[in-house]
């Protein structure tokens, strides 16, 4: 007797990396790893209170089944925030509650992707993306990037060059991993290369409201005139990520088949979780709650830029996020952050290698580090840490690559 | 410019019935149709004390992410409570919690099934089964089942026939929608069966709980000797569906796969819903909430049979579920349990025409009633109203075809 798999099985790996940073559990580790909100900033005493009114108002109601599409007043809520901020007009009935981004990840490739299609997405890109979509046997077909957002002439070349591309994965307000905000003008030169094309638009947003100065810009979904946009929303970063909840803005087009195959991969998102986060913004000022986690996360940012301006040797680049939860670090040629973690680990520090987030490998000198979650403090004793390892492991390079890294 | 859709789109298609059922969303009428529990049977002030004592002294970490595996205090609460329920001998580390039972559901249609694949299942079968597996292109395969489970020759017959069968789907435990229970002698039939193919399968437990009498009988799972079947669970009828925490009890060879497809499909079930659960199970007696419920839904299954016995014409066959949350009806050949809803709608008074739980059709005559969520004078009028709508049916059936059909 054996059991026999489907053929996705060979598609869909373990990450090592979470395997490798399973460590970072242990109290002694300053995980710079993760993608984990700082627990500080989540309103614990308030969503105690709201609960308890909940319950006691509605309490069998909150607990019952209830529609695929979602609580009507987080919908309405989710829609007019949306609007307020990011540009855009959608509906409350345009509204999906998903159960955390990742399964609007999962119902999107699901929706589009048989196997073989060319799914076109940032280099690098989101690795939970990668996780999700990998089950559908694409083709990862990565856009070259710059701080500015994907190069439109690029990406219309592979758009070209692969008529079975059927989805653009884009994440444009400080990009996971690379914490790139996209310029404005590369948002309309991105809509108008799309426009050309017989292609879905996933816009991967978790961040939007978390751009430290300048409030957000214009959503690629508020300048969308074809229906390619798809928008991915998530309170994770407000609330916690632990009550998963998320949200789909979908066109028309493809609005009622989220919701029947969200039907089929669990239902709905849970009833309490919802009516939770509705009541938690009808009672009080989000604004203001997001404004301090904002705050809390720009001292940090400012912290780890500082210290690795201070401590990283020549050769080593950061990008400068505009907000977000990652820093993203390139160190010379020839070295290799797979192997330096395994060293950093041994000092009780973590990151994410950044070759992660390249579906198609390579970029073993890159990687992400992770600000939200750990105090200043602790993030300048971090940085410091992985510096030294840097420092020496450039210093182990055979002295003719040492030269062309410094260079 | 236009949306390409992956093919499987077409293979999933929305439910005519759940569009239908929506008008049942009005308060005047009385609804048999859905599976919802009853809403007077959550936990409502417990969980309100729960939920203020898990904030208190874990808030930060219960909106937290977490491990994809689920919270290791519910996951030992579960283990303990199947080894000493339903026979088994599971390990914490076996359990994976799952948003919902229909998450487990659509994982394991994941996992197993390429298009074209046979999936054998009881005959009717779940309706949120068939939708979760409809978006893996399998080949369903019905086998003949009576009162007693499935019959073991017709399954093997099947197996036999089906080489490419790769998973067999039943729910022993006062099936859902035909009510029937497995006897003891028919599970041992089963697993002397599926042990001779490779074959996977997926016992879907729902109801193991509210058996009225006389306690569960072994699981599936606990006959296993193979490493063949998976356990589904769900806390729905205990606490509620809206938390949406249920969880699969998977064999060595199913159980990090199982872990990994969730990872890209969702991340991890919310740590809150799971710790609030926990919480509750160590406070409470989970045993006694339990038995209230069940007897409640003792005296409703008893109130709807006697009226079914009393109102409705011969020639009309009801099972004798021993528990769970439904009665099966089989009307007269020729009625059509679809027509009859429409008329029956009217009347302010629903039910599933029984069609939707046969994967290939057919049936029309069968309709689910569903007795856990109406009070004893709303099942009373519900069924009295039903049955006047079906005997002005039959008496509208020809002459020739009423006289087959009373005989």
């Amino acid at each position: 007797m054996a059991i026999r798999f489907a053929r996705r099985m060979e598609w869909v790996k373990a990450s090592e990396i979470r395997e490798l940073l399973k460590v970072t559990q242990r109290p002694s580790v300053i995980s710079l790893g993760g993608g984990l909100p700082a627990p500080e900033s989540f309103p614990v005493a308030q969503l105690q209170e709201v609960a308890h009114a909940l319950l006691a108002a509605h309490g069998p109601q909150s607990l019952q089944y209830s529609t695929t599409e979602g609580d009507p007043g987080l919908r309405a809520h989710i829609a007019a925030r949306m609007n307020a901020r990011l540009g855009t007009a959608v509906a409350a009935d345009d509204v999906l509650v998903v159960t955390g981004s990742q399964q609007g990840l999962d119902l999107t490739g699901r929706m589009l992707l048989d196997e073989g299609d060319a799914l076109l997405c940032e280099s690098p890109t989101y690795l939970g993306a990668i996780q999700a979509f990998a089950c559908y046997g694409p083709r990862f077909v990565e856009v070259p990037t710059d701080d500015d957002g994907m190069l439109p002439e690029a990406l219309d070349r592979r758009l070209a060059a692969h008529p079975n591309a059927k989805l653009v994965y884009v994440i444009p307000d400080v990009q996971n991993p690379s914490g790139r905000t996209w310029s404005l003008e590369r948002r309309h030169a991105f809509m108008e290369v799309v426009a050309r094309y017989d292609v879905a638009v996933l816009e991967d947003s978790p961040y939007s409201e978390f751009r430290f100065d300048g409030g957000p810009l214009p959503s690629l979904k508020s300048l969308d005139r074809h229906g390619q946009v798809t928008f991915l929303g998530t309170f994770s970063k407000v609330f916690g990520p632990g009550l998963r909840v998320g949200w789909v803005a979908a066109p028309p087009a493809m609005r009622d088949r989220y919701t029947l195959l969200k039907q089929g991969a669990d239902l709905h998102t849970s009833t309490f979780n919802q009516m939770l986060i509705a009541a938690f913004i009808d009672r009080f000022d989000l604004d203001a709650h997001i404004g301090r986690i904002r705050e809390l996360y720009r001292r940090r940012r400012d912290v780890m830029l500082a210290a690795l301006d201070e401590e990283m040797p020549d050769g080593v680049r950061t990008t400068r996020p505009l907000g977000g939860l990652f820093v993203w670090v390139e160190l010379p040629e020839g070295l290799n952050t797979r192997e330096l973690l395994v060293r950093c680990l041994e000092r009780d520090v973590a990151f994410v290698p950044g070759g992660s987030f390249f579906p198609n490998g390579g970029h073993d000198n890159t990687m992400r580090l992770n600000f939200s979650n750990a105090s200043e403090e602790r993030i300048r004793t971090a940085v410091g840490r992985i510096a030294e390892v840097v420092r020496a492991a450039i210093a182990e390079l055979e002295p003719a690559e040492a030269a062309v890294a410094s260079a």
